[in-house]
């Protein structure tokens, strides 16, 4: 946290956080909050708070006239004082405290509000429920792991914005009322009065903009800058949220990852003071393979075996008729209890994560291997397992089998949790990665056609281009995901700029030719007047925060965020709007 | 402009605009665009365009090859080409060009995109008019004069967030989708899909949000941040815009003067080298008074001058019944000529200004005094304006009579216009000042009732509370704004910060406490639980820079500008919705 250097004003002369004992005998005016009053009559103790801090102020029946006793003894928590007084030497140092060494005994003080009970303790450990802290979000924001955290972000984006500044990015703010587009996530839309009949919408992202920023000649562009989606929320999804979004032009995907692994070590530097080596990249298919997951969190080793060769054809029915069967060795699992492994049971065949079973094998400390398959499987059977595995002794191995892509996110979501459970998932430890080689299309069952599984402008590999027309879903993309101790917290792609191949895009996506015109028409005409190469990326800030603050929710780390119904609970937004105003849009409700 | 350090990638070693005569000899890989070709036949110049400048191309018959010089000859304007070659000194040196030391003999180069001819010419002095090159706004981004103003402004910006953090300040994003008031300018509103017939609103500032921030402890806050206001718009009025928005707690006024006074003098130090003195600060009547406005130009004098006593009652009828007699000495304009003042008589009678007409007396440098009413002023008389005026021989004086507000406003008009002409309104020249003491609220005719003239929230100043109840419109408000050049480039005031008061200013607003609650109440409601004094300002980012930037003009300091009616020329938006997004929105038109 930086140094501050607010003492030029009335209010105060120093902030709660910084008196020490060189300034003993001074005398100094603080303001703040009541943190708490311990009243023993004789003497009273006051925690004054601040942003910056608290200080300790002390009122005595020696030193303290009648008149300022009394006072002092009326005052209850949240109230807002302004105090005047002397630092003195504290009886009993605090040296947890960055003001434990002194207090401050209180000349005169004055109330500059009062205040009620507040609904939950203002403490780092609140006995306030989430809706409550929600409700009076800032009161919430008093407290010091709320406060931090907002006061985390604010640090991360000013290095952001520095090191891209330094690199020679420039940060351009492009439009907020703009156009909907049916391809993507669902739009937020807004109306407008003066154009009848007419709506913009909010950006899901400034992609197209970027890019028409680089066809006019801004090769390195930034933004830290809010986007929406109107979807339907899961947790810890908001519809509103912070992007750092970048585009470059004259670049290739090995510059783009060079120039953004270059931000992120910086980041990973300065505010957590980690080094990290050069990020691993790993192909998409090598992610499924190895981690059923294309966001691996490869701080903890745990990798898929696949188990085909070793576990079918051993008569072992279950196995046999399944397109995978795949493991991974769990360290030191093998002392697990019959009724952890029965748990873990359970959790895969929750209808969450949908798994039929789980076997599971002890590589036991003696050497001896031990499964629920001991039926099926010899020693040697197990002992081959271990070796595919990688699990030694001590180990518990854990295999499941069936459809290849559901099979593989099961077991993922298992080592995710075993990861969570034992441990294995450092707040402290940075494992960053990039995933690169992304399939370009996906295969959508409910509209039986392909979808762009980054976004329509994203390139096709030139080596795959002839597939496109025979393998449509083999075709991989010069797209690339960062990928954070199992968090997404970058994506990109290099771009399409020629009107042909966009043209031939939108073509296999499904649109007809009026359709892109009229959608992405703007983009065709900017491709016609010299578009360079180009590509970019986008880090989801709210994210990154969190995870570079060791958190997973990113709810914290929103001043004000919206809960799961998309209502900002505070405000009591949205709500309903005159019918005047509604006659000046030009609209009316259909309930 | 900062250093830039690309040169990192396959696409070029180096920018367009770097090469000098220390590379002389090197091998050399630029890209660009094609921004001239002059071809001799026997010899072809290109000039190649990137963000960093130009570099000349050379290719000639002597040492290119035939097809290198064919090929060359095929490029047109805009074409993005690579480009391999060696820089070699150049015969006709150009000292006004950063790499006119140099040029490079080209070994081959590829064409990365071609181009259709561009609707106008990509160069500083363009042929393309105002709707054409916002319709290709990605082109316009690629002239310097374009180019320049959005660097300049991410330059101002990333200044402004490292002053104002280094002094403290916390960056917190504050949402975008809130709550519609009805105070103030009209909402944009966004429909809620998942709360039927609810609707967020955009934020036309962040205001309430960051008193709670206040309430909330986080004493320094700020946020270069988007605001929307659906206003009719005028010239150079944008649906969104940018604001440097700022509150602090624990201050009164005259330290938010002086902390944003401090931001003020850095940007124009670090940015223009100009060195300004302590802001003057003026109160509202005394700007109304001088300057007939409240956002006065002070670079040049021209002050007001009431000539009341001096004028009336001299026989001049047209005088004697007005309300107010006012004037302006025009340094060295004595020498106008008839035809000269003639216009400016039409000019004031303008219906824009709408002046029944002008006075005028010359105070010839033979110090003979000639007026348009020497058959009611005698030399004397006119000397005693001249006086008052602060007239010298030399100078011509404009007199104005009428009700004084209007009068006031027109003879304000006519000064600006004035030092518009004279061109005493210099780009490189500062003056800003603080205008201080505003009126807290304004009669509307139209509702016939009073408004907040700043916003609910600002607060009374203390001695002027009674008159609340009397003479509300004589109540003065803790409110002021920094003016710079004749634009108010921010404005601010120390808010209410107790449920009181805040209850009474509704009242007097006219919004009954069931208005209030349901507009207001999580402000109400905060300030019961410890709401601390507090204040703040906001600075119109988009003027700010334009004007730093020598400009009148905000609109090429926005990437994307909208037009004067709200539309975006270049994405075509706003545009109609389908009808099943308008029914999953509970909504339909009603035209």
């Amino acid at each position: 946290m930086p140094i501050l250097n607010f003492k030029d004003n009335m209010y105060r002369s120093h902030t709660c956080g910084e008196l020490n004992a060189q300034q003993i005998g001074n005398k100094v005016t603080l303001s703040g909050w009541v943190q708490k009053v311990r009243n023993k009559g004789f003497m009273i103790w006051v925690d004054l708070r601040d942003r910056y801090g608290l200080t300790q102020l002390i009122f005595d029946e020696e030193r303290s006239s009648k008149e300022l006793m009394e006072k002092a003894g009326n005052l209850a928590r949240e109230f807002v004082i302004q105090v005047e007084g002397t630092v003195i030497e504290r009886e009993a140092k605090n040296p947890n405290m960055a003001t434990g060494e002194i207090e401050v005994l209180v000349d005169d003080f004055k109330i500059l509000n009062s205040s009620k009970t507040p609904p939950f303790t203002i403490e780092d450990e609140t006995d306030g429920g989430e809706d409550l802290r929600m409700k009076y979000r800032y009161l919430d924001i008093r407290r010091n792991p709320v406060k931090n955290k907002l006061m985390f972000r604010h640090q991360v984006g000013m290095k952001v914005r520095n090191y891209l500044s330094n690199q020679g990015f420039i940060e351009i703010e492009t439009p907020y009322l703009i156009k909907s587009t049916p391809e993507g996530a669902r739009d937020f839309v807004v109306p407008s009065r003066m154009n009848e009949g007419q709506f913009y919408a909010l950006p899901q992202s400034p992609q197209t903009f970027k890019q028409l920023l680089m066809v006019g000649g801004m090769d390195k562009y930034f933004q830290i800058v809010k986007c929406f989606r109107d979807e339907d929320l899961r947790a810890d999804r908001q519809p509103e949220f912070t992007q750092i979004d970048c585009e470059m032009a004259f670049v290739e995907q090995e510059d783009i990852l060079n120039i953004f692994e270059g931000l992120t070590m910086h980041l990973l530097k300065e505010i957590k003071g980690v080094d990290v080596a050069e990020f691993p990249r790993m192909t998409y298919d090598e992610a499924m393979k190895k981690y059923g997951n294309d966001k691996p969190d490869i701080r903890f080793g745990m990798e898929f075996a696949e188990l085909d060769d070793l576990a079918k054809n051993k008569g072992f029915n279950v196995f046999d008729q399944q397109e995978l069967v795949v493991g991974i060795a769990v360290p030191g699992a093998a002392s697990f209890t019959r009724k952890e492994i029965d748990n873990l049971i359970s959790w895969v065949k929750r209808p969450q994560i949908g798994a039929n079973g789980l076997v599971w094998a002890k590589y036991n400390e003696d050497g001896t291997l031990k499964s629920s398959v001991d039926k099926f499987y010899s020693q040697e059977d197990l002992a081959a397992w271990a070796e595919a595995t990688g699990a030694k002794p001590g180990d518990l191995m854990l295999v499941m089998a069936g459809d290849a892509a559901k099979t593989r996110s099961q077991l993922s979501a298992l080592r995710m949790h075993l990861g969570n459970e034992l441990g294995l998932r450092k707040a402290d430890e940075f494992a960053p990665l990039w995933v690169v080689d992304f399939p370009l299309l996906e295969w959508d069952e409910e509209t039986e056609r392909f979808h762009a599984m980054h976004h329509p402008f994203t390139s096709p590999k030139k080596e795959d281009f002839a597939l496109l027309e025979t393998e449509p879903g083999k075709v991989r993309a010069n797209a690339y995901d960062l990928v954070l101790n199992g968090n997404e917290i970058g994506g990109g792609s290099i771009r399409i700029h020629d009107k042909e191949t966009q043209s031939q895009m939108f073509k296999y996506l499904g649109f007809t030719p009026e359709e892109a015109k009229a959608q992405f028409g703007f983009l065709m005409d900017a491709f016609q007047y010299g578009a360079p190469p180009h590509g970019g990326i986008a880090f989801g800030f709210d994210r990154l925060v969190a995870i570079l603050g060791g958190q997973e929710s990113i709810r914290d780390f929103i001043a004000f965020p919206k809960n799961n119904a998309g209502r900002d609970v505070m405000i009591d937004a949205p709500a309903k709007l005159d019918n005047d105003q509604l006659d000046e849009l030009h609209l009316q409700l259909k309930l």
